[in-house]
C-alpha cells in the first residue's frame, strides 16, 4: 500500500424524497445566492425542476438558471455560467442532473473567484485552490462526479475532453439521491451508467501497486454488487432496491474510497474521452469498448490483476492466470451485451474509427507515456484501438 | 435499502511518518491550544510521545498532557480532562493512542463546552450539539473511533459502560494512521483488535433490512481482507502490508460506511460491554466469545444472513441455510481461535460467569428490548451469553 490523503466531506441525503431538502441543505450551507445547473427536457417535463423551485423558493433563496446543459459537456456553457454569476452576483452552484450538469457547475465555481480564463485549470496553466460551492440533485447515477473532486469538460475549439482531478477543492458541498429520479432513465441510459461506474472502479482496480488487499475486496465487492442490481435495474426499470444500490454504487465507485493507497490506471478513460470527443459517442458506451480491450493488452502482457478479476468478480475457476483473464474478459463483455452495450466500434456506431487520430490526441492531451498498470505509448494504445474494433 | 445521511469528514494521512504532521495538522484546523490525551507505557517508551511533543512544539502549539488513560476508559479521567482544559483555556484535543485515549479526549470535548455534567450525554439526559475539535494519532487499530462519531465510557460508580453514537459532532478532524506504530503490539491486542473491527462490520452486516447488496458486498469484502491480512500479520508482526491494510480496515470498518441505508444490530457489543465492565476482559476478546454465540442463536431462529455470511465471507458451499449458517461459525470460531483469541467465557478466563447479572445489567442499560436483526428480551439473551458458557 502506498501512503495516501482522503477526506470525503460531501454529505450525503439518500433516499425517497430526497430531492426536497435542495433549499434547507442550500441553506445549511450558506448557499443562498445560487445558480442552478441543468440538463433539459427530462427534469423539466417530470417535475423535478419545478420541486427544486419551489423549494428554493420556500427557503427564500436568490436564484437564476442556467439550462440546456448537453452530454460531453464543453467550454461555453461554462462560460456564459461564469459571466451570469458575476453580473448576478451569486455565490454557490445547485447542479441538478448527471455529470454533465454537475461539471459544468464545478467548472463555473472554479472560474467565477478566478481572474484568468477558467480553462487555464484543464490546460494545466493554474491549480485550483478555491471554488464557490456545489451542490448537488442527483438524477442519473454514472459520472460519480456528486462525490468526487473531478470534473471533465471539452474545449470546442480542437475537441480538447479534459479531466481535472481535484484532492477536496471541488467536492459538492451536500448531495442529494434520489433513487426514484433514475426510474424513468432510458435503458441506454441506464446501462452506460453502469458501464461507467465499474469502469471508475477498475481504473483503480488495476494498479501496479502490490498488498491492496483492502481496496481490492472493495472494488470486487462493489462491482459484485452491480453487476446482480444491475440486471434487475435492466429487466423492471422500477425496482427501487435495484436502483438505489445502483446509485449509491456509483458515488462509492468514484468518491476516492476504492483508490486509497494505491496508483490508479486512467488509460480506459482517456482512451474513451478521445473517442466521445471526436465522435459524440455516450462516454459508458464507449468504456464498454475500451477497458476490454484494455484489458485484454493486459492479459498478453500482465494478466495477475487481471486474472484475479476475473476470479474473484465473475467466479472463474481456472488457475491459468492468462486464460483466467481472457475469460474474465468473455464474461464481462457478454455482461455488457446482456444489458445492451455495445463492445466494439462497429457496435458503438463507428464504423470506420480513425485510430490514427484518436492517438495522436491521445497522446496530445495526456503526454508520451500513460497509464499506471503498465505505461503505454503510442504503439501500445493504437493496438488497444484495434483489438476495440474487433 | 433504508433511506439514511452520511458525512464523513475525517481528514486521513496514512501511511509510515503519519505522525509527524501532527503539528501542522493541528494548525492547518485552527487547533493551537490542544490537551494531549494518552495512555501510557508504550507511546512513552517507544519514542512516539517524544516525536509528536516534538511536532507540537515546532508548531508553536500550547498544550498540556494527560496520560495514563486505561483500556475500558472511566469517567474519572474524563473529569480531569474536562477541568485541566478550562482551567488552562485549551481549545482542541489531540489523543495519541487507541479507542481508550481517542473516546476519552471526546468526551472531554463534550464536556467542555458543556454546563451541566458529561455524563448526561451517556445517561440520554442530553443530545450533544457541539464540541471542541480533536485530533488522532493512532496506535491502535481496533476500537475504529479514529474515524467514527461514537464514544465509549465507563461509568465507575455502578459500571456502567455506555456507548454513545453522534452522526458528526463527535467525528475526528483528522486521524494520523501510520502502520508501523502498530507492528510493536503484542499478539493478544493485535488479535483482539480484529476481533472489534470485524465485529463492527458484523453489527452493521446483520440486519433486518432488505435488499443491500452494496454494504453487504462491501462489509463481505472487508472481512475477507481482514482474515487474509491478520493471519499474516499474526505470523509477522513487522509485516508492513498486512499492518497497513489492517489498519485501513479498521477505520472503514466503524466509520459507518458499511451501515449506510439499513438498520444495525449492535447487540453483540451491548452484550460485550456487560463482561468487560463487570471482568475487566479486553473487548475485542469478550467479542470473540459473544459473536459467535448470537450467531448460533440466530442460525436457530433466522438463518439467512448469517448462513450468506458463511457462504460469502468463509466459502461455505452448502444449500441449506442452518447448516450453511453452523458451519460459518463454526470457520469463524476456527478463524477466532487460530490468531489466539478465546471462543467461550472460560477461554477469556472468566470460570463462573454470573449470567443473572449480566442479563440484569444489560437490559437495565439498554432496555427490555433490544437489538436489531432480531429484537430480544432477557430470556433471548440469557440463552446467548449461556451459549457462550461452552
Amino acid at each position: 500500500m502506498d501512503n495516501f490523503r482522503y477526506c470525503t466531506p460531501t454529505r450525503y441525503v439518500f433516499g425517497r424524497g430526497a430531492e426536497m431538502e435542495a433549499g434547507t441543505q442550500l441553506l445549511a450551507n450558506g448557499m443562498d445566492s445560487v445558480l442552478m445547473v441543468y440538463g433539459g427536457g427530462s427534469a423539466e417535463r417530470s417535475g423535478l425542476l419545478a420541486r427544486v423551485r419551489e423549494k428554493l423558493h420556500e427557503a427564500g433563496i436568490r436564484f437564476e438558471e442556467l439550462g440546456g446543459i448537453e452530454p460531453n459537456p464543453t467550454d461555453g456553457p461554462v462560460r456564459r455560467g461564469i459571466e451570469m454569476m458575476r453580473r448576478g452576483g451569486l455565490h454557490a452552484l445547485l447542479a441538478v442532473g448527471g455529470g454533465s450538469a454537475i461539471d459544468t457547475a464545478k467548472a463555473i465555481a472554479l472560474g467565477v473567484p478566478y481572474e484568468g480564463d477558467f480553462w487555464d485549470f484543464f490546460a494545466g496553466r493554474a491549480t485550483p485552490q478555491k471554488a464557490l460551492p456545489v451542490g448537488v440533485v442527483l438524477t442519473i447515477p454514472a459520472a460519480g462526479s456528486e462525490g468526487s473532486g473531478n470534473c471533465v469538460i471539452t474545449l470546442e475549439e480542437g475537441l480538447h475532453k479534459i479531466s481535472l482531478r481535484t484532492d477536496e477543492v471541488l467536492r459538492p458541498r451536500f448531495a442529494l439521491l434520489n433513487p426514484e429520479l433514475t426510474m424513468t432513465l432510458p435503458p441506454c441510459q441506464t446501462a452506460a451508467g453502469i458501464a461507467d461506474m465499474m469502469a471508475h472502479i477498475m481504473e483503480r482496480y488495476f494498479t501496479p501497486t502490490p498488498d491492496c488487499e483492502v481496496t481490492d475486496r472493495l472494488a470486487e465487492g462493489l462491482l459484485k454488487a452491480i453487476i446482480e442490481e444491475a440486471t434487475k435495474a435492466m429487466s423492471r426499470p422500477d425496482d427501487y432496491e435495484a436502483r438505489a444500490n445502483i446509485m449509491w454504487a456509483g458515488t462509492l465507485a468514484h468518491n476516492g474510497i476504492c483508490g486509497t493507497g494505491r496508483r490508479e490506471d486512467w488509460t480506459s478513460h482517456a482512451m474513451e474521452h478521445e473517442i466521445s470527443a471526436v465522435y459524440g459517442v455516450t462516454h459508458g458506451a464507449g468504456l464498454a469498448v475500451v477497458f476490454p480491450a484494455w484489458m485484454t493488452f493486459m492479459a498478453m502482457r500482465s494478466p495477475g490483476k487481471i486474472a484475479q478479476f476475473g476470479r474473484r468478480v465473475f467466479d472463474v475457476n481456472d488457475p491459468d492466470d492468462t486464460s483466467a483473464a481472457l475469460e474474465g474478459i468473455g464474461r464481462l463483455k457478454a455482461f455488457y451485451t446482456s444489458i445492451g452495450l455495445p463492445v466494439s466500434f462497429a457496435a458503438l456506431g463507428v464504423e470506420h474509427p480513425d485510430i490514427d487520430l484518436l492517438v495522436a490526441k491521445l497522446h496530445e492531451n495526456k503526454g508520451e507515456e500513460i497509464g499506471g498498470y503498465l505505461r503505454l505509448r503510442a504503439d501500445d494504445t493504437r493496438e488497444i484501438y484495434t483489438l476495440a474494433d474487433f
